[in-house]
């Protein structure tokens, strides 16, 4: 099949590229690189050496003798979004480019409206190009696990059949989302299912969980194609985040009691939910979610694994509870389905030791790229103006960070 | 109380200004005009010849001897909104400041996207203005039951108690909007949320029904204070619009079978269920929602009734049914909650034959005003391009108009 990615080269999107590349499949990728612009402004890097797109793609090329065409364009760009649609002709597009960390669009006013005013218009770009240029396209969306909060009865994919006063009906979902973020994608998903429901597209939208690891078959052919990888305190999600401070000495920061639990999933299942769903479309009008994670931990469960994984590898590994920046429950009821990938084959990576040792490794054989001062949770879900990292501010950051949480570099 | 109206001179917000001032509130108006730009934009104009909202607020004070500063500002400028509020200090917020037409919604991608950029961040300026500047204050914001859809069980007023898997939550209630310009309402109202939640902000928003009449007793006070009064397809809603078609003789144009039911009010409740908010502040932190109508009506019955109306005052009216321009279920269950207001002292005033007499009248009265040719619909749901009605178009648009619909002019 034809499939546009767009994100390819971000976290998720370009070894999911890769991937359905290396399984036949035409592969386009779209992006604007907004999320390496974003690196600069907070001042952080990945902690992996990612090459530039370019190379990449050509050294895929040289690799498999797969090409895969780039369209550079900012999807609240309608034109170069129709454009690409238009000429790549996809049977499905994969659509990851989104801003994508909750912190991000809780900094301040201007990263709120940003976050949700660049989610929503170039997803409605995206339905308009589609209505209007490649209407049997599937459309499939990351959305996220977030989008449901922490509701304390079941959490359903997407629908949940509802009795109520001796009459039912199966309604959509209701969504309890905790971040400007995460609003930005509950806003996705009604506009989505609206217009499939008054123009006949069909979508499918992924509620993924907390993504962790970073390599895949494919991205293991070639150090060249080494995938980002995210520690700091803005892009940098638990798990990943964990490692990294484990194999530099850093105490893990658990954000309160650690007792948030969400989904989460390994990157290689991610990339191989995202063929099952390209693999098998809904009929057209069809809007249907899939929870995308493969196993629940709260934040402290993480913790404790990584601890001990450190452990195994002869580090001393602290973990510290920090006041919680975000605004959250930390003890809940958590119960979410996720039957409908395991339904079409999907068979998961569970967290294990090996994967753990593994991602601490990587971390290890990367530390001098570390930056310790960005991983300190500055954001803080009840302020209006939280402070970023910037070359000017970072002496005072390191005053900021409590003397017990102060680094004796190893 | 000092009450600053957003979208103060437009056709809820200007009567509710006035409502609230002759109440013994302080009250402020700000508005940018935008309202009055879309009809020119449009092409079309109130019935009700309108003054420029400068001279109508220097009548009232001439009359009333109550000032009401007015602040012209675009919602979308932090700066300018945050301006106002920190000038005026308010203690309520009401917000009418959003682009409030489905159609207009539904025109093209340009307008779709306008209109949610337009009220989502116009919406989150505020949330950030009332968190940085005045946190006590109270947030009034008008959404629309169109926010709730059709679902086939009891509509609740904004959460419901769900009953799953042996488990209990109360959980914000489903939505299913139906057009761009409904979504919108539903970003919103999720946003609003999450900032009750996580900022401590007090807000209650309003799901109102379809708004019929123009006039009230403060308008009633001078001619020059006349509030506006759309017919056109975009900006008319259903019971005013068939007014104005009886008026001159049009056939009262209902949209498919006329079996869509919906939440109406009179505008003399709209004015009165503001003040019952303003005057009853939700606790910091508490996010309420109240359904703002009095009664049910079904399309067909609204127009059976304009109908029988209009032959007590010697006028022929029919009633002709065109293919529906909206994707909507034309027979559905309909059965939604609004006690919330009656409990908090509304006496309502239910849709009487003296009230279509007058709203008759007033249509008779400004017969010349109207303009036949931006009542017939052409903004169709399913399509990604409508044309609107330009000057240009205008003799074309005549020969679209199917024969049945010619207009013999009495």
């Amino acid at each position: 099949m034809r499939v546009l990615v767009l994100g390819g080269d971000g976290y998720c999107g370009w070894p999911t590229a890769l991937h359905l590349s290396a399984r036949g499949h035409e592969v386009g990728v779209l992006d604007n690189f907004s999320r390496r612009l974003w690196d600069h402004e907070l001042g952080v890097e990945t902690l992996t050496p990612i090459r530039p797109l370019h190379e990449r793609v050509d050294l895929w090329r040289s690799l498999s003798g797969d090409a895969m065409p780039i369209f550079v364009a900012d999807m609240t760009n309608y034109a170069a979004v129709a454009d690409a649609i238009a000429t790549f002709a996809p049977d499905a597009v994969v659509h990851f480019a989104e801003q994508r960390a909750a912190p991000y669009s809780m900094i301040d006013r201007e990263h709120a409206v940003f976050t949700q005013v660049n989610n929503v218009v170039g997803t409605l770009n995206l339905l308009f190009a589609l209505k209007e240029l490649r209407p049997e396209c599937h459309l499939v969306k990351l959305g996220t696990m977030g989008e449901y909060g922490t509701p304390n009865i079941d959490i359903e994919e997407g629908f949940i059949e509802i009795h109520h006063k001796g009459r039912t009906d199966v309604l959509p979902y209701p969504k309890q989302p905790g971040s400007f973020y995460h609003l930005s994608k509950v806003h996705d998903s009604h506009n989505i299912m609206f217009c499939c429901r008054v123009w006949g597209l069909r979508s499918t939208d992924l509620n993924q969980g907390v993504v962790y690891g970073t390599m895949t078959p494919e991205l293991a052919r070639h150090p060249d194609l080494i995938n980002r990888f995210d520690y700091d305190e803005v892009f940098g999600t638990a798990l990943n985040r964990f490692c990294v401070q484990a194999a530099i000495g850093y105490p893990l920061t658990v954000y309160g009691g650690g007792g948030q639990t969400r989904g989460f999933i390994d990157i290689r299942d991610t990339v191989r939910c995202i063929e099952l769903a390209v693999l098998n479309a809904p009929e057209a009008g069809e809007y249907r979610v899939f929870n995308q994670f493969t196993e629940q931990f709260s934040v402290a469960d993480l913790a404790a694994r990584v601890q001990a994984a450190g452990r195994k590898l002869g580090r001393a590994v602290r973990v510290q509870h920090l006041p919680n920046p975000r605004v959250e429950k930390e003890q809940h009821y958590y119960k979410a389905a996720n039957t409908r990938l395991l339904d079409l084959g999907l068979q998961p990576h569970r967290l294990s030791d090996s994967l753990l040792d593994s991602l601490l490794n990587i971390a290890i054989e990367h530390r001098d790229r570390v930056r310790e001062d960005v991983i300190f949770p500055r954001v803080n879900w009840r302020d209006t103006h939280n402070r970023r990292a910037t070359t000017r501010e970072t002496a005072k950051v390191r005053e900021d960070i409590p003397p017990r949480l102060q680094i004796s570099h190893p």
